[in-house]
């Protein structure tokens, strides 16, 4: 896809610019790291592909597009302090090259600059753009705490789980795209389809995720397969065969699941062969089609050249598939 | 000043409902626990105030007030974690009474809370005030980042440590001010120099607690007398002592902060006496005087009643006599 190209070159120049070398160094050393490590940039090329999907110049999303990926950025940030996590992007996390005050307060500062961001706006699109900023970011902060509840309950439902990925994953994506919908001043209308499209695409994709992570295949997955049953984490997946399995398999899940052997080679493939006779492989697969079909129903009503909703399908298959 | 049991009244319901009992509670709880600790609410009552004094209702600036307060709570949840504070207000510090993750994340969700009072006004207002809440906040970081700096410098100038608490603590009285002056709507110079007012005002005020935390009355400053000096911290008074001290002196005071004696009974009066004898005491009191009369001068070409002026005035000097 070229146009991505396109957009992620310009990207990349604001990137680089966004954040020029400012004092105290301290602060703003650890924020040029983060956005130097790269990644998909997934979000933010997503707003400004809206942007252009809806007739207007993509570079007019830019900054909208920059405080997306700030943000997600700060997220990051304060995430791998919370998790403890040594290696962001197969790169030393912000709090283990420098400490957790410093990831803390550049956190902080890049949670601020994302908003300035929408300064270069006109009021009225300033406050729309800054509003849903402030409401998705606020539902990230209760998706990660949830995640972090999540560890040390056992009753969790499908449902919060569900809940959890959506707000700790799919809004952001939702917003991102009607990000660029509120630049090229769509009808209300489309703003809130592009922004369910993205947000139920974003649902399939982290059960996706989830899925890869334990059927995956290892040269293509990018992270290590097997990585959440290693680290007992209570994914879709497990929920559901603990739900649908018998009770012998339930019990059993339940020990894996709180053990932590050196060679977890035995765990993984017993928990694999639980999640597929449970059905729960199956029925994982089945909710992942489910919100893939739902968002594509919805592209379905936007008002784009047909043309244009192909290329979000495609898109969206691509993304599916981790090709993008 | 029977006008600010009005103000904080008010302020006080809006608080309370502010943020309701909300999900995830690991989430919101310690927002309203630290809400809940009270303290002076100097800068949303200050807000109130420019705004009631330029002529506009105050229950107009009361999303802008709290806005400000909210900011003011999340800095101070997340400096206590950095400086390892076990206590604020004389209860438990949020990271104490949770953990270090439930204070950076509920910090961060209040940081995100406080930009959403802001939507409560039309977008031109929105826009100016998200504005000015920004490039301060950014500031109050920015800040917080030299303060922590200085810690491991031995080379750090009076010019760079006003500069430090004007960024820390004096921009954030300005800004809490002009936004009762953008509710308003005063015009363009009246803003700034409201302003202006403030963040001198708050200079003086800084300085002032530095020199308190020295020479403070035990029984009416409210902190231990000699704090500073117990934790070696480099105030004005420290750095003016060094460059204005004999290298006696200086050699002295070097030696002295670099030392934690279990009875600091002699370092504090040894201390004491240096920053006497060096003059950096009456220098300190001049830099004071310096900053408050700057910001009076400042006062005098706000257009406003003379009355309103008047109190002005008295409230300054019953913030810097701490009457407030």
């Amino acid at each position: 896809m070229d146009f991505l190209k396109k957009y992620n070159q310009v990207l990349q120049e604001y990137l680089d610019s966004a954040v020029a070398q400012k004092e105290p160094r301290q602060l703003y050393d650890p924020i040029k790291y983060i956005l130097s490590l790269g990644g998909k940039r997934l979000r933010p090329l997503l707003t400004l592909m809206v942007c252009d999907f809806f007739g207007t110049d993509f570079k007019k999303a830019i900054h909208a597009a920059l405080a997306v990926e700030l943000f997600h950025n700060f997220s990051l940030i304060h995430d791998d302090i919370m998790d403890n996590a040594p290696l962001r992007r197969g790169q030393k996390t912000v709090h283990e090259k420098w400490d957790v005050n410093t990831a803390i307060l550049s956190g902080d500062a890049m949670l601020i600059l994302a908003y300035r961001f929408f300064e270069n706006y006109e009021p009225q699109m300033f406050q729309e753009l800054a509003r849903l900023f402030s409401e998705t970011a606020l539902q990230v902060c209760e998706g990660q705490q949830h995640d972090m509840d999540f560890e040390t309950r056992d009753d969790v439902t499908l449902v919060e789980y569900i809940k959890m990925i959506d707000h700790k994953t799919a809004v952001l994506l939702g917003a991102a795209m009607k990000m660029g919908a509120i630049v090229a001043e769509a009808s209300e209308s489309d703003k809130d389809k592009i922004y369910q499209f993205g947000r139920n695409l974003g649902i399939a994709f982290q059960l996706q995720d989830d899925y890869l992570d334990v059927f995956g295949n290892p040269e293509t997955f990018g992270k290590q397969v097997g990585g959440d049953i290693i680290a007992n984490k209570k994914t879709f997946l497990y929920l559901m065969a603990i739900g649908q399995g018998s009770s012998v398999q339930a019990e059993e899940l339940e020990h894996l699941f709180s053990i932590n052997p050196k060679d977890p080679t035995d765990k993984i493939s017993t928990v694999k062969e639980i999640f597929r006779t449970s059905g729960a492989a199956e029925a994982t697969r089945d909710e992942i089609e489910k919100y893939s079909m739902h968002a594509y129903s919805i592209l379905e009503t936007i008002t784009i050249s047909e043309e244009k909703r192909e290329v979000f399908r495609e898109f969206g298959n691509s993304l599916m598939q981790r090709n993008v």
